[in-house]
């Protein structure tokens, strides 16, 4: 399984710069026995439990979270950059390696006590997902999951998550990254 | 069924700016039956057919995207803005409102003979969905349809879609928009 993902990845050397090796999800979509089987493996644990919202972060965590909110028949909840959404949102500032930006969703969109997972394609620093676990759980949300296609393990994105009590399920490791 | 989604469909005035009714989808995404019911609809016709690939125009178009992508067993191409994919790509400029975009997607994304659905959330004047028909037929796409899950049918997007022998399908309309 796992092999048959990582092939699915493509690698692209010196992306977004010099000494970059950016691990390119857009391969694995395209192929639609790898997209299905990344879908159902994310979310396999939770096959048949109450999921109530997948969050999906943008804007590749829009593509994996519609498919695994098809998948388990849960609504979805879009994280988007700032001033995209057009009704009233909640915001949370979070850290960039340079400098800092804001994400933020709609303040309607979770009900207290909402079963949430949150979705994106990969954990680095886990900077982006540690921000969106809190905007979730200000809304009142209990997060199940935080689930990735790929981890960077030696960037801490993980540790990150689960010092906050947030289960993570990847399904391809790239050590070194 | 077109009740159900209409009435999952919030309308927020004067937004982007003054005299808009925006139709916002979030509302829809968030109510785990309508988006169910909307992604198994808007593919309804294809369910059983050989389709490749679904391409989905940034952002909203990748919520749908992916769901439908998944509900079809097929893979999914993202069309993004300029400057956002990291391998070769290809390019389309479009008219905005005040002057020309671009978008692109990845030169190796489709393969000539594809059977492609181009979904996004919203038809209204189409520029941006005819831009993404023609990227994907210089690349040898044989277009299948063109999903949206709203129509807005006084801005005379599907007529600029049909007119380039794309079928449209839409699931409800708000005329005079």
């Amino acid at each position: 399984m796992s092999d048959e993902l990582l092939q699915a990845i493509r690698t692209i050397p010196d992306y977004p710069k010099k000494g970059i090796l950016f691990r390119d999800i857009t391969t694995l979509l395209g192929n639609a026995r790898a997209f299905r089987r990344a879908v159902d493996a994310l979310v396999q644990p939770w096959a048949g439990s109450k999921v109530d919202q997948i969050a999906g972060i943008e804007a590749r965590g829009f593509i994996l979270g519609g498919a695994v909110a098809h998948q388990l028949s849960a609504g979805f909840v879009p994280i988007r950059k700032k001033g995209k959404l057009p009704h009233e949102t909640v915001r949370i500032a979070y850290s960039l390696e340079y400098g800092l930006d804001e994400m933020e969703m709609h303040k309607d969109a979770i009900r207290p006590g909402d079963q949430v997972i949150l979705v994106d394609d990969l954990i680095a620093t886990g900077g982006t997902a540690e921000a969106a676990c809190r905007l979730l759980r200000n809304q009142g949300a209990e997060i199940v999951a935080a689930c990735f296609i790929i981890d960077l393990p030696d960037l801490g994105g993980r540790k990150k998550l689960e010092a906050l009590d947030v289960p993570v399920r990847t399904l391809v490791a790239f050590p070194g990254h």
